[in-house]
This record gives C-alpha cells, structure tokens and sequence, in this order.
C-alpha cells in the first residue's frame, strides 16, 4: 500500500515554515503579494530586483523578505557575477544561491491565486510542498497518477520494488488563464485561455524530458539546487526565455542520473497576464531553432558513474555543452564558461554542501 | 499551433460506425449492455463467450453481434486454438483476431457508463476514438497533456519538429469507483474507491513502461492488432490477470520501436464490483514475483531495425522471451511457443496484412 506521506498540516503551523524560502524575480512593486498573504505571510521571502538598482520596489507591510538589486549582486559575487543574467527574470536564481533553506518556491510576480474547480481558493505552495515531501516513481509509470495521493495507489502490475519511490527533487506547477505558449502560439491563438483543471500530480519518466516552467516551480535546494542555474539570457545575451528550460533539461538529466524524482501538475496558479508576442519572439527566436539541436543533445546525455553529486554531474554537463553545443554556436561556449562559474559561485555561498554532497542512498564518496 | 484532429461529430453518425468492433468476454448474460445502448448499439460487436460452451448467453435486442464459445474457437483456429486462453478473460484477444474492422474497443462486461463531474453521461467509445484519431506525443512531455485537445497545445520549449505528432495505437481508458487494484492491494483498503476524476489524456512516453488494463481499451488493429495477444492465463496455466498488462508490455516496446503511440487517461468508464481478491492472490502470485524479472526484460528489449512489422518484431520478441524468460519458469517456454502460434492464427485469419505489413510513414519494404 502507498504510503500517504504528508497529512494535512494543522492550519496553525505552515508546513515547512522555517525550511523554505519564496524567491520573487521582479522590477515592480510586489503588490500582487497581497492576495498571496494567506499563504505566504509565515515564510521568508527573497527578492531579485531586476533593471534599474536604483529603483525602489515596494513590498507589502508584514512581509519577511530580504531584497538583492543588481549592485548588492555585483558586490556578493564579485566577478562571479557575471553568470547571474541582467534584465531577464532568470536573475531570480541568485536567491536560490543565497537561500540557507532546504526548500524553494518561485513565482513570477503577474501570478495570483487560482481557484479549484470547487471554488476555493488553492494554497499552490502547500502543494508544492506535499509534491516535495512524496516519492516519485520514474521508472515506470502509474496510470491512475500520483500513487501516493489519497485515494490512490498503485494499480495492478505496478511492480512491487518499485514502489518505495525515490526522493522528489523538483514539483513543477501549472498555471490557469493565460498557458505558457511561445510567441509563434501566442501569436496564432491570442484568445486562448487554459481552463482546464487537471486534478493530477505525476511524475515525469526517467529518459523523458519536459518543459520546465520557472512561472511556479519548487525545488529541493539539498538535492538539486546547483543545477538549477537558469542560464545566460536578457541583457547582452542572443537570447531570452529559454532561462527555465534549459534549467529544466538540466536538472531532468541530472535527477535521471541520481536517481531523483520530477514532478508536474498541480498546483496551478492563475497567470494573470500575456507577454507582449511581438517582443517574445524577438527574445525566442534563436532558442526556437537551437532548441532542435538541445533536445537531441540532452536526450544523449550520458554522465559517468563518477558524478556522485550535483555539482559533479553540473560540471560534466558544462564540459560536455562546449563539446557538443559549442559548434552549434559560439553562445553554448560561453554559457558553459558561465556554468563553471556559477558552480563556483554555488559553493563560495554554500560552503557546508560540498562538491562530493551525500546523495540521498548514502552511496556517494 | 497544434491540430485538433476529430471534430465533434453530428450526432446522427457515429464516429468510425462501420471501421470499429466491440469486443466483450463474458461468461453471463449482457444485461449491462442496455445501460451502453445509446452508444454501443450502432456499432457491431464480437462477442467471446468463456466457460462451458453449452450456456447460452443472452444478449439484449437490437445490438447486432457475433458470438463465439470455446467450441467456435476450436473450430475455427484448430490445433492453433491452443494460444487462445481458456476460463480467463485473456480469451478476448479472439476477438481481435476475427475482426475485420481498422479499431477495436474492448470492454469488461462489469463496467457501465460513468458520469463527468457535471453529472454528463461519458461515450467512453466516442473518447476512446478521439485519442486514436489524434496523434501521440511519445518523444517529449507536454506539460498541458494532450497538446490536440480543445483549448490546449503544445507549451512554450517543446520542439517544433516534434509537433506534428506520431500515429497513435492505443487508447487505454480509466476507471472510476472500483480501482484496478491487484490482489494485495484489495486486502489491505477493501473500502477504497476511485472518485477522482482526472481530466486529462496523456500519451506515455517512448521508452516507459506502464500497467495495460483491459477493461477499457482501444486500438488500431492495423498498426498494432497482431501484438495485442493476451497469453496463456487461466485453465491449465500457472497464472491468470497478467493477460492484459503481457500485452501492454509487448505493445509498448512494440510500439516504441515502430514510433507508435500509446495514450492513457480519459474516457472513464463505472468499474462496477471488485473481484474476490482471495481468489485473485491465488491467480497473481507467481506473476507478483515474476514481473521483477520482467519488468527488466521489457526495459532492455532491443528490436533489431530489421523489425519493420509489428509481426515480425512480435517473432522477435518470442525469441527473447524464450532465451531470457524461460530460465525463470518453464511457463515462459510455453509462452513463447504460443506467442508464435498466435501470430501465425493471425496471418491465417488476416491475409490482407502479410507479415511486412506496410509501416504509417511508408518506410517498411
């Protein structure tokens, strides 16, 4: 029988109150925090100020939060700095690096709460956090969803060794209203709006890659946090939006690897808002053709026995994108330079996770 | 923008009337058919009649069907009925065998129509025939499901060569109310029920196993007909309810190698009354401990690109069978012999589709 791991937290005490930072990339006021109170008021928020540092951005009275702009980046890292993308919200995985917590939850500042089908309001981050605190099951799949859920289980034939799981590394929420469509899409179906509520968590298949999107995402930093680097984009960059992507098939490989678990479904939060189409495909144009070269590339991954933690696993990768991708173009040259780097950077901030970190078997070292 | 492949169709005319049979095992009376009337009746349905060839089984008026018992089979097939499982539901795959027709949907005769959570009566074959009339997604996740339904598409990163899709060979449908629990299951949450209903149709990704159910499946019987045997179960066998997750695990790598699709999720149907698991533990046992073994058979299978046909790869198969099961148990010999004898039944059945059966893309020859 699954074991139905995470009880409903009594609604006095969040779950994970003091393990779990909320990290919000952003160069506006955060008022859309106000609707989030509920939910978020009990944890600590980081927030990675993007563009203009002199601009002051507004924070809700009550709110716990640290606040790093671009100069307070620039001083903490130093050179280093230079791997942390400028006028582009794949700054916001600075907060990850500075976070001391065991968790992460980001959110992108145009998503509100969105409502079950019922009508009640979801509490995304506590699902997230159920998501995180379950098992996964990558080696095969269970066709009545989450086995761990309650009111699920394990069908038929689900092989019985298999139903221990493996740690849950990352939870990938989905977004009502407005879906997360590339600009050729946006631009052919501008009316369309996601109104579907899929009552579903499941687990992504070993071998498989997906989408990963940065709009509602959370993670386990101890497991997975060094290979959550969201990449060269924006500012100086050939290219944009493709931050939470390249993230997404980095850390799918790296957990296919470890033997980690990724999963995608609920929570959903309402996405409140399109991006201009016209600007997206500016920004995706390039990553739109690359990507047919990626995908093939991160299919094709294969990481030595050796790589025994993340780190190892990220820095493997890193060698093997200036390998592989650097002909593709001179841009994969300099991302994997930067993904050095920020490897660096992860374990100046982290001294106490070493490169040789204990997977969670105990079977590193 | 992705295709929405099947239009609803005018309510006048069934979709697929006269390209699609129903196959249903059984060993009583059909009364449950009246409750699928409104959708089953324009159909033609096949009827395998299990048991004591001597009972007669009463079908309600006005359906129009084939019927055949143990003595039809036997006179039909010869000394080859011998693939044919007796006292089993295995012995639907008959059916399949007989038919004429380009789909097949099979049924248990304890399922009924399920209601959608608006209380809307569910066609489960209309569902069924719009998973198989629209293209499969096996080599990249969408994160929104089904990119060729209504109101979804294809997320913002998945590639554009990907988009079009592959053809789909099986629909496997859900349950609600009694889930498809194995025996050790049942004993232990004899209360559980399934009232989630989940919106959503996926297809499994290439390289994944999953849980095939029979109760509620669909497929092309052109593309993928002559690996959906349901093995040796039942009288004289060592094993019973393995019949449809052997399949399902023959089909899947089967269609991995051809680029075939698998889909899973809606329609649902109402799984009306739960077997005895005392007596289901007794059938299951040996096949709990087998499936450990091949459950890593079927991950390492490696058809050679030689198997251009579903029939040939199906031979090939057997061949492994035999050389890496039938160490395990001499039953795996048996199969294997039989998993030939089935195909050769098939062809005598089915002259039309000779062993190098034409492949969807052309490239077979």
């Amino acid at each position: 029988m699954a074991k139905h791991c995470v009880s409903a937290s009594p609604s006095s005490t969040p779950l994970l109150k003091d393990e779990l930072d909320i990290v919000i990339p952003t160069i506006r006021n955060l008022d859309f925090l106000e609707m989030w109170r509920p939910f978020f008021q009990p944890y600590h928020l980081i927030i990675v100020q993007d563009g203009d540092p002199s601009k002051v951005i507004k924070v809700p009275e009550g709110f716990d939060y640290e606040l790093y702009n671009r100069n307070d980046i620039n001083k903490i890292l130093g050179p280093k700095a230079s791997c942390i993308s400028f006028k582009d919200s794949a700054c916001r995985c600075f907060g990850y690096m500075v976070s001391k917590k065991k968790y992460i939850y980001t959110i992108d500042d145009d998503c509100f709460v969105a409502k079950d089908p019922t009508g009640k309001e979801i509490n995304a981050l506590e699902q997230h956090i159920k998501n995180l605190l379950c098992p996964s099951t990558p080696f095969f799949f269970n066709t009545l969803y989450d086995p761990y859920r309650d009111g699920a289980d394990f069908v038929r034939g689900y092989p019985f060794s298999l139903r221990e799981g493996v740690p849950t590394a990352v939870s990938h929420g989905l977004w009502l209203n407005i879906p997360d469509y590339d600009a050729p899409t946006q631009l052919v179906k501008p009316l369309e709006r996601n109104t579907r509520y899929v009552d579903a968590v499941m687990t992504i298949p070993k071998g498989t890659l997906f989408p990963m999107c940065g709009m509602n995402l959370a993670f386990d930093r101890e497991l997975i946090g060094p290979a959550m680097y969201f990449g060269l984009m924006g500012d100086g960059q050939p290219i944009g939006r493709y931050d939470d992507m390249w993230a997404g098939w980095c850390i799918k490989v790296i957990c296919d690897h470890l033997g980690l678990g990724v999963k995608t479904g609920l929570p959903y939060i309402w996405h409140s808002k399109a991006s201009n189409p016209f600007v997206n495909l500016k920004k995706e144009y390039k990553g739109i053709y690359w990507q047919e070269e990626l995908i093939p590339f991160f299919q094709s991954v294969a990481l030595p026995k050796e790589c025994t933690s993340v780190q190892k696993c990220y820095l493997e990768l890193s060698k093997q994108v200036k390998a592989k991708l650097g002909k593709v173009d001179d841009y994969f040259n300099k991302l994997a330079d930067a993904m050095i780097i920020w490897i660096e950077a992860w374990d100046d901030l982290n001294p106490s996770t070493p490169t040789a970190a204990k997977l969670p078997n105990g079977s590193s070292k």
